[in-house]
């Protein structure tokens, strides 16, 4: 795609892949001002799909990408004010190959593909792993390979913080000559290495949960003003929303980047929304007070909290997804977020999961020259991530769009599927027998789980409630409820 | 003591012992009325030193106690509408031996003994445990020999509650004929026993929080009128005040006794307040709902919760000592309040310890038999009481009255003493690496502590804040600094 040559387009394409038409023109004044060109698609019954935005791209090169959504033979046409950008054609739209099952969107409060395929969020975060070296860049795409996540949180800008003390490998907008940043032209090297990372996550069919502003900086980024926020917003949506796995988080702890109120944030949402033709999924991340969820621009809530107890309630609050993006990480370093026990991190998945949402990942081990996932990706260190992926497989068998949390009773939450399954954990505590006494009278199989050396052992039999269970007596453990067909 | 002749008194008694006096009379017509005599007692400079009521302990017997608090020559005299009942004497008291330190008083926001000695209170919880037959309740007491317990949470009356099915070997008021209590005469095979046992918790240091009300009942005794609430407690406070070793524990969960109002509570405490010439700590322990710690009759906060990092902040609200005798018990039953893993249950002796305050421990694994700790006494079986007796032995290293609390940094509470000394516990968090900044610029030895294995690690050398140290990276790891002198 990136590679299309100037005047040419993508003649092939799949369902839920980028179709990119690429133009030359050497006289436009202001190449970074928002779509010198849009393309207008339509699809094979010849009604119009929609209009993007297209996007400067380096020297005399313009873009513009579309996400076509149905087999077929499509067509296009460009429009510009410079007619050296304008141009039709066609190209032919494969049907979705195996796996591929397009953007995620939100079904009530879980998300569902645009096939129609469920999509259970198991997020892990390494917020400046595109500003490292390509070869670790390489090594965190292998790691995200073998690992259980299907989404990664991952910043647009580069980050200074704690451990995050080298420079990016390329800067998304130019130094300006006061040692700021010039943001009147974005860096085409560094958005080609973003587009191909994007591309990456999604061979390995994972979310881009890609955060638009943050507050860790040395750079000047946050300091960006209204109107270079606008064009910044529109470029990159131009430039990415066409990627079938992109998200957007307008920021990564919004509420302490300085000097922003909470009307900007309102602006760059609007603009955000404006822009995107695909409607991508968009969200903001609280570090200690919250965005109003319910506003209508925000398709799921991005969360930052240790309480994962109180999920269910904020998916009743807000009536949308909720994800805990943050709910501090596996690690030994200092600060309290960072030195959860692998048996700790994974058990606030499941109680996340019970609560009816979904929890995100992150991993902060000390490391000599500080290689620590959470940041900069590279290699998983840490315990956790195969208990996640046990529980992303249980998760999986089951109910469609996923579970509803159901009141036990007063002291007990449950992961409930109607009354034909119930799933529940006992977490750090180690009790040898329960009593289950679900709200329905039926003949149950019963599974005992133990999530930390992650066996399932089903029981013989079937049992109805009330019934008593012996337990193993051991933390962690979880019991499945399956009703007899 | 309870084998004084009648007729005869304690010629000889320890500080803080019980001097007792026993007369008979046949011919009182209620014996359960209040105060059948009164004892007045002067101590060896001929004031007098107070005034005790008598009680009737069985057939023509009547006994009245006092604990002298001074050694030298002290004398009685008995008063009596019943002549028979009138005597007067006096007695020795020799200075206390090693280790008898007298009963315990509330010095600000800590208890200190009478003779000047600190109190670190180290609770367990045996509600009926002199409800069992008496060879389990000589298994208590040697359990509680090698235990490192201070105070033991104790029923008067007998209990019903799961895990608690069985009859009482005795019950502190007969039978009714129409099967419920009959509260106008004690049992004084009951009570003598109780005698004893506290006699016996007396002697191996540890202090009997006497529990004079609860609601896990099935014989009656919460229905008690006001009158005969009246006649028991000063009863019980006729026998029992002159124990060095005894606290009243109005109630355990107050607030789910069945009819009772707040104002019935408040009378409890104003008879108990009134009656006790030996002013015993008074407190009561709610379920759910707080009583107003605030009331002047209340010595101290007796509290369930699992929040013991509110401690700090209760101390302030009260002004009192506070100490949690409920926060979950280590164990393996279904009930939340009971399967507390070990580490869960010593780190929240630590959390209370950090808060300024004092926690009470309870075990609650499942027997087949139904012999769990908590409830019955009998022997230990889990693993939190060595680190309980780690803990103790630091507190006891610590601060001559007990640890302040200290707001370490936003995050963090740390026990001080003054600017000397600091120790606090990273519980299940894991950092390989902390900073330390107390707001003070000495040099420190350093002691890393592991509670788990109970080890004591001193660094080499002195460290002058702030400075970084390397940590084992494991749970249950605390540090101790200690200004060098």
């Amino acid at each position: 795609m990136t590679s299309t040559a100037a005047g040419a387009w993508t003649r092939e394409v799949e369902q839920y892949g980028v179709f990119e038409v690429a133009v030359r023109c050497a006289s436009v004044a202001d190449p970074g001002a928002p779509a010198p060109l849009t393309l207008q698609v339509s699809g094979p019954d010849g009604e119009t799909a929609g209009v993007a935005a297209g996007f400067w791209d380096g020297g005399d090169v313009y873009r513009a990408r579309w996400m076509p959504d149905r087999p077929g033979r499509w067509s296009f046409t460009t429009r510009s004010a410079h007619p050296e950008l304008v141009t039709h054609g066609a190209f032919d739209c494969a049907p979705a190959p195996e796996g591929s099952h397009g953007p995620v969107a939100v079904a009530g409060r879980h998300f569902r593909h645009a096939d129609g395929a469920p999509h259970f969020s198991f997020g892990t975060t390494c917020y400046a792993w595109v500003h490292q070296p390509a070869e670790m860049q390489e090594q965190t795409l292998r790691t995200l390979g073998e690992a259980p996540f299907n989404k990664l949180r991952m910043c647009v800008f580069p980050k200074h913080y704690r451990f995050n003390e080298n420079e990016p490998t390329a800067h998304p907008y130019p130094t300006s000559a006061d040692g700021g940043r010039d943001f009147r032209l974005p860096n085409p090297d560094f958005f080609q290495m973003l587009d191909r990372r994007v591309a990456d996550l999604a061979r390995l069919g994972i979310q881009a949960d890609i955060i638009l502003f943050h507050p860790y900086d040395r750079w000047g980024y946050p300091a960006m003003n209204a109107r270079d926020r606008d064009r910044y917003l529109r470029y990159i949506v131009a430039r990415l929303a066409a990627y079938a796995n992109v998200w957007w988080s307008l920021a990564n702890e919004y509420d302490i980047v300085p000097d922003w109120s909470e009307e900007d944030w309102d602006a760059c949402f609007r603009t955000v929304q404006a822009a995107d033709p695909h409607g991508r999924l968009r969200s903001i991340h609280n570090c200690v007070r919250w965005y109003d969820h319910g506003k209508p621009w925000v398709t799921h809530v991005s969360a930052q909290s240790s309480e994962l107890r109180r999920v269910a309630e904020w998916r009743d609050r807000w009536n949308k997804p909720v994800v805990v993006d943050e709910c501090c990480y596996e690690g030994n370093i200092e600060p309290l977020w960072g030195n959860l026990t692998a048996a700790e991190m994974a058990h606030r998945f499941w109680l996340g999961t019970i609560g009816g949402g979904y929890v995100g990942h992150g991993e902060t081990y000390l490391h000599p020259s500080d290689e620590l996932w959470w940041s900069k990706g590279g290699v998983l260190r840490g315990a956790s991530a195969p208990r996640i992926a046990f529980l992303r497989r249980i998760v999986e068998e089951g109910p469609p769009l996923g579970y509803e949390p159901a009141r036990w009773r007063w002291d007990m939450w449950a992961a409930a599927r109607g009354e034909q399954e119930y799933l529940f954990t006992f977490g750090a505590r180690q009790p040898a027998e329960y009593t289950f006494d679900p709200p329905v009278r039926r003949p149950f199989r019963v599974d005992v789980l133990d999530t930390w050396n992650m066996t399932v052992s089903p029981l013989e039999g079937l049992r109805t409630p009330p019934f008593r269970l012996e337990l193993p007596g051991r933390p962690y453990t979880a019991v499945r409820l399956l009703a007899a067909e």
